[in-house]
């Protein structure tokens, strides 16, 4: 436990998916240095969400970098006049990429992710990106996390030379929202200390329409849960 | 000219290769738009001396992104206590990887290139790396390029819509200090504006003997050039 092969860096977010992440970590006998990433996104309370999460796991240590990502627009998450998407029916989530998209966001923060473990000279990164749920984000899909996997072992030093295989542990990557919140559930996650609202109100409640709103919601009903955060209204 | 196809993504550091490669970009007809990125390093002289060449080069448009990699620490180039090597014989560098190596650093630096890239629509990035002076960094080699092109084109809107072939233009990659010196000079680059020393002095000149200032001095004797820029001193 104290060599550094078993150190992971584990991207933590504070919505449902990454507390699940972190909790198959813990599970799993890493020692855990989490990442916290404030890309100027509209919904900060997530960023108060990670502390709580990584409070309540006991988290070795727990970075929050900034990095400004609403300089390039091109989001409604950092875009301030970008209208949020509501009330899209649940089936159609998925179709299409929609604006919420974060351009090569997944990209950024995997490779903050990759600089921090290099740094401890850890070969695991751990994060809860997943294929079913993926919302139509390009950068969520198994064949672009191999290619991740792939630069990374030719960008490190530890890959060059050798010593080291780079793992990046994605333990939730062919698992539906029911399928994450059954498994968080069972690895003793507690789900009242996340949040994953796009457009929380004013007194931090969620929304309960956005897409990511929606598709908790119904992951938490298919698997026979009530969610435990509070919501502003719930059309589920 | 005007069309989002003839735009390009230049990564600019303020240094002799950026420098080139935006020369590079302008020569061959890019609409430019110039990424620096002030990752906390040592010599911020690098940042005013991106800004006076995106000025000499007429950029279409200057972003700064604040990254601050000194939270990960392992590196001389972020950190207050590592030592920068100096005075290492000009046949030493290159063959270990020294503690100027910033973690995953162009791996950081092509995904915000990428994502800016992306909410402009251009499928285009341009970046100074190189291979021959490559200075034992993992990731500045050609096959670590080609990785990055894959995971670009999985990871991004375009790519996956099959509307576009992400291209990473390094117009450098196989060149020495010597021919990129030269190459810049052909394509009226004013090198008077760059800056490459890792510790420059307190009034801004360049200390001639970090390995960075080494490999510049080298360059510019080999190309039977006078380096326009000042000197605290130099043994070359």
């Amino acid at each position: 436990m104290t060599s550094s092969n078993q150190r992971a860096v584990v991207l933590l977010s504070g919505g449902l998916d990454s507390t699940t992440a972190v909790a198959w970590g813990r599970r799993n006998g890493f020692e855990l240095f989490a990442l916290t990433i404030n890309y100027n996104q509209r919904h900060k309370n997530e960023l108060n969400a990670a502390k709580r999460v990584a409070e309540f796991f006991q988290i070795e240590k727990h970075v929050f970098l900034d990095v400004d990502l609403s300089v390039f627009g091109g989001s409604s998450l950092t875009s301030a006049t970008m209208e949020v998407r509501r009330h899209v029916p649940l089936e159609e989530i998925g179709q299409t990429i929609p604006n919420t998209y974060v351009p090569a966001r997944n990209t950024i923060f995997l490779s903050l992710a990759l600089a921090y473990a290099e740094t401890l000279d850890s070969p695991h990164i751990i994060l809860g990106i997943n294929a079913a749920d993926y919302s139509g984000y390009p950068d969520c899909r198994p064949e672009y996390l191999a290619a991740f996997k792939n630069l990374a072992q030719l960008a490190t030093k530890a890959g060059v030379e050798g010593t080291t295989q780079i793992q990046i542990h994605a333990p939730l990557l062919m698992l539906g929202k029911k399928e994450i919140i059954e498994l968080g559930q069972s690895l003793g996650a507690d789900f009242s200390l996340t949040h994953t609202c796009y457009s929380p109100t004013a007194d931090g409640k969620s929304c309960g329409v956005c897409e990511s709103c929606l598709l908790r919601l119904n992951g938490f009903k298919e698997a026979g849960l009530v969610d435990p955060i509070e919501y502003a209204r719930s059309r589920l």
